[in-house]
Protein backbone atom coordinates (compact mmCIF):
# COMPACT_ATOMS: atom_id res chain seq x y z
CA UNK A 1 0.00 0.00 0.00
CA UNK A 2 1.47 3.40 -0.70
CA UNK A 3 0.98 6.81 -2.29
CA UNK A 4 1.83 7.33 -6.01
CA UNK A 5 0.51 10.96 -6.87
CA UNK A 6 -0.72 14.15 -5.42
CA UNK A 7 -3.03 16.10 -6.85
CA UNK A 8 -4.43 19.56 -6.88
CA UNK A 9 -7.81 20.16 -8.31
CA UNK A 10 -8.40 23.93 -9.10
CA UNK A 11 -11.78 24.54 -9.56
CA UNK A 12 -13.43 27.93 -10.88
CA UNK A 13 -16.83 28.91 -9.52
CA UNK A 14 -19.36 32.05 -9.37
CA UNK A 15 -19.07 33.55 -6.09
CA UNK A 16 -21.43 36.54 -4.72
CA UNK A 17 -18.69 36.89 -1.58
CA UNK A 18 -15.97 39.40 -1.00
CA UNK A 19 -13.01 39.32 1.14
CA UNK A 20 -12.16 42.82 2.46
CA UNK A 21 -8.76 44.11 3.48
CA UNK A 22 -9.09 42.44 6.97
CA UNK A 23 -9.94 39.41 5.59
CA UNK A 24 -13.69 39.19 6.65
CA UNK A 25 -16.20 38.15 3.89
CA UNK A 26 -18.84 40.61 2.71
CA UNK A 27 -21.58 40.08 0.12
CA UNK A 28 -19.95 41.51 -3.58
CA UNK A 29 -20.92 41.24 -7.66
CA UNK A 30 -20.56 37.97 -8.71
CA UNK A 31 -17.06 37.41 -9.55
CA UNK A 32 -15.20 34.57 -10.92
CA UNK A 33 -13.60 32.47 -7.64
CA UNK A 34 -11.01 29.37 -7.05
CA UNK A 35 -11.28 26.23 -5.24
CA UNK A 36 -8.91 23.68 -4.52
CA UNK A 37 -8.94 19.85 -3.60
CA UNK A 38 -5.82 18.52 -2.49
CA UNK A 39 -6.08 14.51 -4.01
CA UNK A 40 -4.10 11.80 -2.59
CA UNK A 41 -3.51 8.82 -5.14
CA UNK A 42 -2.42 5.30 -4.07
CA UNK A 43 -1.73 2.08 -5.32
CA UNK A 44 -5.08 0.43 -3.30
CA UNK A 45 -7.49 2.10 -6.31
CA UNK A 46 -8.37 4.06 -3.41
CA UNK A 47 -7.72 7.98 -3.20
CA UNK A 48 -7.78 10.67 -0.14
CA UNK A 49 -9.19 13.95 -0.87
CA UNK A 50 -9.37 17.76 1.48
CA UNK A 51 -10.47 20.65 0.25
CA UNK A 52 -7.36 23.17 -0.25
CA UNK A 53 -4.07 22.82 -0.52
CA UNK A 54 -1.64 25.01 -2.66
CA UNK A 55 -0.93 23.46 -6.21
CA UNK A 56 2.66 25.01 -6.34
CA UNK A 57 3.57 23.37 -2.22
CA UNK A 58 1.50 20.15 -3.24
CA UNK A 59 3.80 19.37 -6.84
CA UNK A 60 6.94 21.12 -5.37
CA UNK A 61 7.46 19.71 -1.71
CA UNK A 62 4.12 17.68 -0.87
CA UNK A 63 4.43 15.08 -3.78
CA UNK A 64 8.59 14.29 -3.60
CA UNK A 65 7.73 13.70 0.21
CA UNK A 66 5.49 11.50 0.34
CA UNK A 67 5.68 9.76 -3.04
CA UNK A 68 6.30 5.47 -1.94
CA UNK A 69 4.87 6.26 1.93
CA UNK A 70 2.21 4.05 3.33
CA UNK A 71 -1.00 6.01 3.24
CA UNK A 72 -2.21 4.84 6.62
CA UNK A 73 1.37 6.42 8.57
CA UNK A 74 -0.03 9.29 9.24
CA UNK A 75 1.90 9.90 12.03
CA UNK A 76 5.33 9.41 10.21
CA UNK A 77 4.28 11.53 7.37
CA UNK A 78 2.99 14.66 9.68
CA UNK A 79 6.39 14.30 11.34
CA UNK A 80 8.54 14.04 8.47
CA UNK A 81 6.73 17.35 6.94
CA UNK A 82 6.48 19.34 10.41
CA UNK A 83 10.43 18.33 11.46
CA UNK A 84 12.52 17.10 8.59
CA UNK A 85 11.41 19.25 6.01
CA UNK A 86 12.14 22.37 8.48
CA UNK A 87 13.79 24.41 6.35
CA UNK A 88 10.72 24.56 4.65
CA UNK A 89 8.21 25.33 7.54
CA UNK A 90 7.69 28.63 5.67
CA UNK A 91 5.84 26.44 2.86
CA UNK A 92 4.33 23.98 4.58
CA UNK A 93 1.67 26.45 6.23
CA UNK A 94 -0.36 24.96 9.14
CA UNK A 95 -3.15 24.77 6.75
CA UNK A 96 -1.49 22.68 3.95
CA UNK A 97 -0.02 20.30 6.38
CA UNK A 98 -3.95 20.22 7.85
CA UNK A 99 -4.95 19.70 4.30
CA UNK A 100 -2.61 16.52 3.94
CA UNK A 101 -3.48 15.18 7.49
CA UNK A 102 -6.97 15.09 6.52
CA UNK A 103 -6.31 13.93 3.04
CA UNK A 104 -4.91 10.79 4.63
CA UNK A 105 -7.88 10.40 7.43
CA UNK A 106 -10.15 10.36 3.99
CA UNK A 107 -8.11 7.96 2.66
CA UNK A 108 -8.50 5.86 5.40
CA UNK A 109 -11.97 6.14 5.77
CA UNK A 110 -12.68 5.10 1.55
CA UNK A 111 -10.25 2.61 2.47
CA UNK A 112 -11.74 1.06 5.19
CA UNK A 113 -15.13 1.64 4.77
CA UNK A 114 -15.47 3.01 7.78
CA UNK A 115 -16.42 7.11 8.76
CA UNK A 116 -13.59 8.51 9.85
CA UNK A 117 -15.66 9.68 12.63
CA UNK A 118 -16.17 6.17 13.52
CA UNK A 119 -12.51 5.40 13.18
CA UNK A 120 -11.33 7.82 16.03
CA UNK A 121 -13.92 6.84 17.91
CA UNK A 122 -17.28 7.55 17.99
CA UNK A 123 -19.87 9.74 20.04
CA UNK A 124 -22.26 11.20 18.57
CA UNK A 125 -24.47 10.57 15.19
CA UNK A 126 -25.11 14.70 14.99
CA UNK A 127 -24.22 17.96 16.06
CA UNK A 128 -26.20 20.96 16.73
CA UNK A 129 -25.77 23.62 14.59
CA UNK A 130 -25.98 27.41 14.99
CA UNK A 131 -26.21 30.42 12.35
CA UNK A 132 -23.21 32.61 12.10
CA UNK A 133 -23.17 36.01 10.42
CA UNK A 134 -21.01 37.84 8.15
CA UNK A 135 -19.42 40.64 9.60
CA UNK A 136 -20.87 44.04 9.91
CA UNK A 137 -21.04 46.27 6.57
CA UNK A 138 -21.88 49.20 4.68
CA UNK A 139 -23.58 47.74 1.99
CA UNK A 140 -27.11 48.53 0.69
CA UNK A 141 -28.92 45.46 1.90
CA UNK A 142 -26.11 43.96 4.28
CA UNK A 143 -25.64 44.01 7.73
CA UNK A 144 -25.56 47.57 8.02
CA UNK A 145 -27.47 48.58 11.17
CA UNK A 146 -28.72 46.80 14.03
CA UNK A 147 -32.19 46.40 12.30
CA UNK A 148 -30.54 44.95 9.62
CA UNK A 149 -29.13 42.25 11.94
CA UNK A 150 -32.84 41.64 13.27
CA UNK A 151 -34.03 41.40 9.92
CA UNK A 152 -31.23 38.72 9.11
CA UNK A 153 -31.87 37.47 12.69
CA UNK A 154 -35.79 36.98 12.22
CA UNK A 155 -35.23 34.83 8.78
CA UNK A 156 -33.03 32.83 9.86
CA UNK A 157 -35.21 31.71 12.90
CA UNK A 158 -37.60 31.13 10.21
CA UNK A 159 -35.30 28.71 8.95
CA UNK A 160 -35.31 26.89 12.00
CA UNK A 161 -31.90 28.12 13.61
CA UNK A 162 -32.33 27.43 17.27
CA UNK A 163 -28.95 29.66 17.70
CA UNK A 164 -27.35 32.43 15.63
CA UNK A 165 -23.79 34.06 16.74
CA UNK A 166 -23.45 37.77 15.29
CA UNK A 167 -20.57 39.19 13.87
CA UNK A 168 -20.25 43.10 14.40
CA UNK A 169 -18.40 45.95 12.59
CA UNK A 170 -14.91 45.74 12.12
CA UNK A 171 -12.08 47.57 10.29
CA UNK A 172 -11.25 48.86 7.85
CA UNK A 173 -15.21 50.48 8.43
CA UNK A 174 -14.46 53.84 9.24
CA UNK A 175 -16.08 54.14 13.31
CA UNK A 176 -15.30 50.68 13.70
CA UNK A 177 -14.94 48.87 16.13
CA UNK A 178 -17.92 50.70 18.48
CA UNK A 179 -19.14 48.76 21.73
CA UNK A 180 -22.37 50.97 21.69
CA UNK A 181 -22.89 49.74 17.99
CA UNK A 182 -21.96 46.37 19.06
CA UNK A 183 -24.52 46.36 21.67
CA UNK A 184 -27.23 47.84 19.49
CA UNK A 185 -27.05 45.04 17.56
CA UNK A 186 -27.30 42.59 19.91
CA UNK A 187 -30.44 44.19 21.36
CA UNK A 188 -32.04 44.66 18.41
CA UNK A 189 -31.64 40.88 17.74
CA UNK A 190 -32.75 39.74 21.38
CA UNK A 191 -35.95 41.65 20.65
CA UNK A 192 -36.60 40.56 17.50
CA UNK A 193 -35.66 36.82 17.85
CA UNK A 194 -37.39 36.62 21.80
CA UNK A 195 -35.94 34.60 24.40
CA UNK A 196 -35.76 31.16 23.34
CA UNK A 197 -33.11 31.84 20.82
CA UNK A 198 -29.33 31.44 22.08
CA UNK A 199 -27.31 34.43 20.78
CA UNK A 200 -23.55 34.60 20.32
CA UNK A 201 -21.33 37.85 19.87
CA UNK A 202 -17.89 37.11 18.08
CA UNK A 203 -16.84 41.18 18.16
CA UNK A 204 -14.03 43.13 17.27
CA UNK A 205 -10.79 41.09 18.72
CA UNK A 206 -8.63 43.80 20.29
CA UNK A 207 -10.97 45.61 22.82
CA UNK A 208 -9.39 46.44 25.84
CA UNK A 209 -10.29 45.25 29.08
CA UNK A 210 -13.29 48.16 29.80
CA UNK A 211 -14.40 47.58 26.49
CA UNK A 212 -14.63 44.14 27.01
CA UNK A 213 -15.91 44.52 30.62
CA UNK A 214 -18.99 46.73 29.22
CA UNK A 215 -20.03 44.45 26.27
CA UNK A 216 -19.62 41.48 28.77
CA UNK A 217 -22.41 42.72 31.03
CA UNK A 218 -24.37 44.56 28.58
CA UNK A 219 -24.81 40.86 26.77
CA UNK A 220 -25.28 39.12 30.14
CA UNK A 221 -28.60 41.28 30.47
CA UNK A 222 -29.32 40.43 27.12
CA UNK A 223 -29.26 36.31 27.61
CA UNK A 224 -26.29 36.07 25.85
CA UNK A 225 -25.19 32.19 25.26
CA UNK A 226 -21.17 33.70 24.86
CA UNK A 227 -18.88 36.07 24.55
CA UNK A 228 -15.98 35.18 21.95
CA UNK A 229 -12.59 36.66 21.46
CA UNK A 230 -12.97 40.29 22.38
CA UNK A 231 -9.33 40.56 23.25
CA UNK A 232 -5.69 40.10 22.14
CA UNK A 233 -5.87 36.09 21.90
CA UNK A 234 -2.35 35.84 23.02
CA UNK A 235 -3.03 38.34 26.34
CA UNK A 236 -3.94 35.14 28.86
CA UNK A 237 -4.08 37.71 31.66
CA UNK A 238 -6.30 39.95 30.60
CA UNK A 239 -8.67 36.95 29.33
CA UNK A 240 -8.69 35.31 33.29
CA UNK A 241 -9.32 39.03 34.35
CA UNK A 242 -12.59 38.96 32.09
CA UNK A 243 -13.45 35.96 33.11
CA UNK A 244 -13.32 36.60 36.78
CA UNK A 245 -15.28 39.84 36.47
CA UNK A 246 -18.16 37.92 34.31
CA UNK A 247 -20.46 35.27 34.72
CA UNK A 248 -20.99 34.79 30.59
CA UNK A 249 -19.19 32.23 29.10
CA UNK A 250 -15.93 33.88 27.36
CA UNK A 251 -14.07 32.21 24.37
CA UNK A 252 -10.86 33.04 23.86
CA UNK B 1 -22.98 -3.50 14.95
CA UNK B 2 -23.62 -3.86 18.48
CA UNK B 3 -21.71 -4.86 21.46
CA UNK B 4 -23.55 -8.50 22.86
CA UNK B 5 -21.99 -9.83 25.84
CA UNK B 6 -18.91 -9.19 27.98
CA UNK B 7 -17.03 -11.78 29.11
CA UNK B 8 -14.09 -12.28 31.66
CA UNK B 9 -12.02 -15.42 30.80
CA UNK B 10 -10.07 -16.84 33.44
CA UNK B 11 -6.71 -18.53 33.06
CA UNK B 12 -4.55 -20.46 35.68
CA UNK B 13 -1.04 -21.00 35.39
CA UNK B 14 2.53 -22.25 37.09
CA UNK B 15 4.10 -18.84 37.86
CA UNK B 16 7.63 -18.59 39.47
CA UNK B 17 6.99 -14.43 40.37
CA UNK B 18 5.79 -13.48 43.74
CA UNK B 19 5.20 -10.02 44.78
CA UNK B 20 6.34 -8.36 47.83
CA UNK B 21 4.33 -6.13 50.33
CA UNK B 22 5.62 -3.28 48.59
CA UNK B 23 4.15 -4.67 44.72
CA UNK B 24 7.28 -5.29 43.00
CA UNK B 25 7.94 -8.87 41.66
CA UNK B 26 10.66 -11.81 42.63
CA UNK B 27 11.14 -14.85 41.90
CA UNK B 28 9.70 -17.23 43.93
CA UNK B 29 8.65 -20.85 44.50
CA UNK B 30 6.39 -22.44 41.44
CA UNK B 31 2.63 -21.71 42.35
CA UNK B 32 -0.74 -20.97 40.73
CA UNK B 33 -1.17 -17.38 39.18
CA UNK B 34 -4.28 -16.40 37.78
CA UNK B 35 -4.60 -14.10 34.83
CA UNK B 36 -7.90 -12.80 33.36
CA UNK B 37 -8.58 -11.75 29.68
CA UNK B 38 -11.78 -9.55 29.09
CA UNK B 39 -13.57 -10.48 25.64
CA UNK B 40 -15.98 -7.97 24.01
CA UNK B 41 -18.75 -9.99 22.33
CA UNK B 42 -20.06 -8.52 19.08
CA UNK B 43 -22.74 -9.06 16.66
CA UNK B 44 -20.57 -9.08 13.93
CA UNK B 45 -18.95 -12.56 14.66
CA UNK B 46 -15.74 -10.41 15.85
CA UNK B 47 -14.55 -9.90 19.22
CA UNK B 48 -12.30 -7.59 20.64
CA UNK B 49 -9.89 -8.68 23.58
CA UNK B 50 -7.62 -6.87 26.09
CA UNK B 51 -5.75 -8.75 28.98
CA UNK B 52 -6.71 -7.51 32.52
CA UNK B 53 -10.47 -6.87 33.96
CA UNK B 54 -11.92 -7.54 37.29
CA UNK B 55 -14.75 -10.45 36.74
CA UNK B 56 -17.32 -9.08 38.80
CA UNK B 57 -17.10 -5.67 37.92
CA UNK B 58 -17.18 -6.72 34.03
CA UNK B 59 -20.35 -8.59 35.01
CA UNK B 60 -22.33 -6.10 37.24
CA UNK B 61 -21.44 -2.73 35.53
CA UNK B 62 -19.61 -2.77 32.09
CA UNK B 63 -21.86 -5.89 30.72
CA UNK B 64 -25.15 -3.87 31.44
CA UNK B 65 -23.73 -0.56 30.42
CA UNK B 66 -22.10 -1.64 27.16
CA UNK B 67 -24.78 -4.17 25.96
CA UNK B 68 -26.76 -2.57 22.76
CA UNK B 69 -23.86 -0.10 22.25
CA UNK B 70 -21.79 0.33 18.75
CA UNK B 71 -18.11 -1.30 19.59
CA UNK B 72 -16.59 1.30 17.38
CA UNK B 73 -18.21 4.82 19.49
CA UNK B 74 -15.42 4.41 21.87
CA UNK B 75 -15.40 7.76 22.81
CA UNK B 76 -19.47 7.59 23.54
CA UNK B 77 -18.45 4.50 25.99
CA UNK B 78 -15.30 6.22 27.52
CA UNK B 79 -17.33 8.86 28.43
CA UNK B 80 -20.65 6.95 29.95
CA UNK B 81 -18.19 4.85 32.35
CA UNK B 82 -15.90 7.89 32.93
CA UNK B 83 -18.66 10.63 33.87
CA UNK B 84 -22.27 9.02 33.64
CA UNK B 85 -21.12 6.00 35.79
CA UNK B 86 -19.35 8.55 38.76
CA UNK B 87 -20.69 7.37 41.25
CA UNK B 88 -18.92 3.69 40.36
CA UNK B 89 -15.84 5.29 39.58
CA UNK B 90 -14.20 3.81 42.55
CA UNK B 91 -15.48 0.18 41.09
CA UNK B 92 -14.16 1.29 37.40
CA UNK B 93 -10.22 2.18 37.96
CA UNK B 94 -8.32 3.51 35.27
CA UNK B 95 -7.23 -0.19 34.71
CA UNK B 96 -10.47 -1.69 34.30
CA UNK B 97 -11.40 1.70 31.99
CA UNK B 98 -8.44 0.94 30.06
CA UNK B 99 -9.00 -2.67 29.22
CA UNK B 100 -12.30 -1.93 28.23
CA UNK B 101 -10.66 0.88 25.90
CA UNK B 102 -8.22 -1.41 24.49
CA UNK B 103 -10.76 -4.27 24.13
CA UNK B 104 -12.65 -1.55 21.75
CA UNK B 105 -9.73 -0.94 20.13
CA UNK B 106 -8.72 -4.33 19.37
CA UNK B 107 -12.54 -4.73 17.90
CA UNK B 108 -11.90 -2.02 15.32
CA UNK B 109 -8.56 -3.69 14.48
CA UNK B 110 -10.07 -7.36 14.25
CA UNK B 111 -13.06 -5.98 12.00
CA UNK B 112 -10.98 -4.06 9.38
CA UNK B 113 -8.37 -6.09 9.11
CA UNK B 114 -5.71 -3.67 10.54
CA UNK B 115 -3.34 -3.22 12.81
CA UNK B 116 -4.42 -1.04 15.51
CA UNK B 117 -0.92 1.01 15.23
CA UNK B 118 -1.90 2.23 11.49
CA UNK B 119 -5.37 3.08 12.59
CA UNK B 120 -3.51 5.21 15.30
CA UNK B 121 -1.40 6.59 12.10
CA UNK B 122 1.43 4.43 11.62
CA UNK B 123 5.18 6.03 12.48
CA UNK B 124 7.22 2.84 12.81
CA UNK B 125 7.24 -1.13 12.26
CA UNK B 126 9.59 -1.83 15.19
CA UNK B 127 10.63 0.13 18.26
CA UNK B 128 13.94 -0.75 20.25
CA UNK B 129 13.92 -2.63 23.46
CA UNK B 130 15.60 -2.84 26.63
CA UNK B 131 15.89 -5.35 29.24
CA UNK B 132 14.28 -4.51 32.60
CA UNK B 133 15.37 -6.15 35.78
CA UNK B 134 13.15 -7.06 38.84
CA UNK B 135 13.80 -4.79 42.19
CA UNK B 136 16.65 -6.06 44.02
CA UNK B 137 16.79 -8.79 46.90
CA UNK B 138 17.82 -11.36 49.43
CA UNK B 139 17.23 -14.08 47.50
CA UNK B 140 19.79 -16.70 46.88
CA UNK B 141 20.42 -16.83 43.44
CA UNK B 142 18.90 -13.69 43.13
CA UNK B 143 19.95 -9.95 42.78
CA UNK B 144 21.02 -9.85 46.41
CA UNK B 145 24.46 -7.90 45.46
CA UNK B 146 26.23 -5.69 42.99
CA UNK B 147 27.56 -8.71 41.63
CA UNK B 148 24.87 -10.55 41.36
CA UNK B 149 23.41 -7.52 39.14
CA UNK B 150 26.81 -7.07 36.97
CA UNK B 151 26.55 -11.21 35.81
CA UNK B 152 22.48 -11.27 34.79
CA UNK B 153 23.73 -8.07 32.99
CA UNK B 154 26.52 -9.90 31.16
CA UNK B 155 23.52 -12.97 30.58
CA UNK B 156 21.47 -10.22 29.08
CA UNK B 157 23.90 -9.04 26.55
CA UNK B 158 24.56 -12.16 25.22
CA UNK B 159 21.04 -13.04 25.09
CA UNK B 160 21.41 -9.57 22.17
CA UNK B 161 20.12 -6.98 24.59
CA UNK B 162 21.76 -3.22 23.78
CA UNK B 163 19.99 -1.42 27.07
CA UNK B 164 19.46 -2.42 30.25
CA UNK B 165 17.42 -0.94 33.03
CA UNK B 166 18.17 -1.50 36.89
CA UNK B 167 15.64 -1.78 39.56
CA UNK B 168 17.89 -1.78 42.80
CA UNK B 169 16.28 -2.56 46.61
CA UNK B 170 13.50 -1.48 47.97
CA UNK B 171 11.63 -1.68 51.05
CA UNK B 172 10.87 -3.99 52.83
CA UNK B 173 14.67 -5.16 52.62
CA UNK B 174 15.99 -3.70 56.13
CA UNK B 175 18.21 -1.56 54.77
CA UNK B 176 17.09 -0.55 51.67
CA UNK B 177 16.89 2.23 49.81
CA UNK B 178 20.66 2.94 49.73
CA UNK B 179 21.98 5.09 47.57
CA UNK B 180 25.62 4.12 47.94
CA UNK B 181 24.43 0.38 47.27
CA UNK B 182 22.45 1.57 44.59
CA UNK B 183 25.54 3.14 42.99
CA UNK B 184 27.61 -0.25 43.88
CA UNK B 185 25.29 -2.13 41.54
CA UNK B 186 25.35 0.50 39.16
CA UNK B 187 29.20 0.75 38.76
CA UNK B 188 29.37 -3.09 38.73
CA UNK B 189 27.22 -3.70 35.94
CA UNK B 190 28.90 -0.84 33.87
CA UNK B 191 32.33 -2.65 34.07
CA UNK B 192 30.90 -5.70 33.40
CA UNK B 193 28.86 -4.95 30.17
CA UNK B 194 31.22 -1.62 28.96
CA UNK B 195 30.58 1.38 27.54
CA UNK B 196 28.57 0.74 24.22
CA UNK B 197 25.36 -0.90 26.40
CA UNK B 198 23.01 1.81 27.40
CA UNK B 199 22.06 1.64 31.61
CA UNK B 200 18.98 3.38 32.97
CA UNK B 201 18.72 3.14 36.60
CA UNK B 202 14.93 2.90 38.53
CA UNK B 203 15.72 3.34 42.20
CA UNK B 204 13.85 4.15 44.82
CA UNK B 205 11.02 6.59 44.47
CA UNK B 206 11.35 8.49 47.53
CA UNK B 207 14.80 9.52 48.05
CA UNK B 208 15.12 13.58 49.36
CA UNK B 209 17.17 16.11 47.27
CA UNK B 210 20.59 15.66 47.94
CA UNK B 211 19.76 12.07 47.57
CA UNK B 212 19.06 11.93 44.22
CA UNK B 213 21.65 14.55 43.67
CA UNK B 214 24.24 12.46 44.60
CA UNK B 215 23.42 9.22 42.91
CA UNK B 216 22.34 11.73 39.64
CA UNK B 217 26.00 12.72 39.83
CA UNK B 218 27.54 9.42 40.31
CA UNK B 219 25.21 7.93 37.38
CA UNK B 220 26.58 10.91 35.31
CA UNK B 221 30.43 9.80 35.67
CA UNK B 222 29.10 5.89 34.95
CA UNK B 223 27.85 7.41 31.31
CA UNK B 224 24.01 6.57 32.35
CA UNK B 225 21.59 7.02 29.29
CA UNK B 226 18.45 8.02 32.27
CA UNK B 227 17.58 8.58 35.94
CA UNK B 228 14.34 7.44 36.67
CA UNK B 229 11.95 8.56 39.41
CA UNK B 230 14.31 8.97 42.09
CA UNK B 231 11.27 11.49 44.40
CA UNK B 232 8.17 11.28 45.11
CA UNK B 233 6.60 12.11 41.41
CA UNK B 234 4.14 14.39 42.34
CA UNK B 235 6.87 17.24 44.04
CA UNK B 236 7.11 18.26 40.63
CA UNK B 237 9.49 21.58 42.30
CA UNK B 238 11.79 18.94 43.41
CA UNK B 239 12.21 17.80 39.77
CA UNK B 240 12.58 21.10 38.57
CA UNK B 241 15.60 21.49 40.91
CA UNK B 242 16.94 18.53 40.05
CA UNK B 243 16.95 18.82 36.52
CA UNK B 244 18.54 22.32 36.47
CA UNK B 245 21.33 20.46 38.74
CA UNK B 246 21.91 17.51 36.79
CA UNK B 247 22.73 17.06 32.94
CA UNK B 248 21.47 13.45 32.75
CA UNK B 249 18.02 13.05 31.31
CA UNK B 250 15.42 12.76 34.29
CA UNK B 251 12.32 10.74 33.95
CA UNK B 252 9.48 11.78 36.58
Amino acid sequence: MKIIDIETIIFKYKSKIGIDIAGHTHPSEEHDAYQTLTRIVTDEGVDGFCFGGNKKINDRIIKPALIGKNPMDREKIWQYLYRDLQGSRGLISDGQLAVIDMALWDFAGRYLNMPVYKLLGGYREKVKAYASTMVGDEIEGGLNSPEAYADFAEKLVKQGYKAIKLHTWFPPIEWAPNPEMDIAACRAVREAVGEDIALMLDCYHSYNREEALYIGRELEKLGFYWFEEPMDEHNISAYVWLAENLEIPILG
